[in-house]
């Protein structure tokens, strides 16, 4: 199962939960793991605050300063700071589904990270049910 | 199945090890995987050294050098610093479980760490077991 | 199932895409999880780009430039930056399997990335099918 992103700038956090939410619930999966990959080296997945998007502005401030665009960078396409964030932050995350529902804390959300948009983008998801005398 | 854990101080390593182990052998199950969660965006869970204390403090001082508490924050809880830090380090680890045991490294513990404590916080743990005729 | 690695240098990645394909097509397994470790505190696994070299040589260089060797670190072995790194790109990668094949996009490779070598080094990985009626 796919979710298509279309991504508007060089760098943005887009909020990706209703979206998983919605693939866990047509699956009809009870309960499981949740696997949600990027297959893109220059993107990422992470889970952060979804109540004050001042977050994710200081989130992009912070990991652009740490990850500065470098001049001395021998990757001719001229964007290995993406690719250093990427593996940073990460290409999947993995979820547990309890009840049907993302078991995430009150003040998580999923976020697709774009590191080298704008660019047409696709985030994958594998989902693993428990079996019926689960633990 | 949950952990409750009481953090001291603002930023702190826990190990977990022998409490994510126990649940596993309360489980019963033999072989699989485990997933260890932080339903919080100030906090993360990551592996490293269990037999020096002193790696544990140099990984906390090299963090915050990395990130330090900057004033030109925006977000009004005055912790983006923490938000940055958990994303970096990542909420969740997937282990493998073999003949009933957490499948680590000799030198590897599971540490939660605390970005702003201190808090109550909790730890998360699902496990799924292989078929018999796993792999 | 294990691979082997020896690492040559302190600071490498390694491409083994191949190598967990070859583990994965010898299970049989169609469709699953695929769990990849490093039961290492000074060495990693992260995805990226498979493609220019100079990509590797430009992340190994500006993960280095963040976390220098200190000559403040407490830790006696002298490698706190070694346990550092580790963290911030993490022990594992959980990677879906789709009709046999690892599900990597176009340019993804999977890395196992050496912070303290040369070291003799091995790779851990467990297959998790899903059941015929999966999701």
């Amino acid at each position: 199962m796919h979710i298509k992103i279309q991504s508007t700038t060089r760098k943005e956090m887009v909020d990706i939960t209703a979206r998983v939410q919605e693939v866990v619930t047509a699956s009809g999966m009870r309960s499981g793991l949740c696997h949600i990959f990027v297959p893109h080296t220059t993107a990422a997945i992470t889970l952060n605050e979804n109540a004050d998007p001042d977050v994710q502005e200081d989130m992009n401030r912070t990991l652009s300063r740490l990850i500065p665009v470098d001049p001395d960078y021998r990757h001719m396409e001229g964007n290995s700071d993406a690719h250093m964030k990427a593996s940073l932050i990460g290409a999947s995350e993995v979820l547990a589904v309890r009840d049907g529902r993302l078991d995430l804390g009150r003040w998580q959300a999923i976020y697709f990270w774009e590191f080298d948009g704008p660019r047409k983008r696709e985030v994958r998801i594998l989902l693993l049910p428990q079996q019926e005398r689960g633990f």
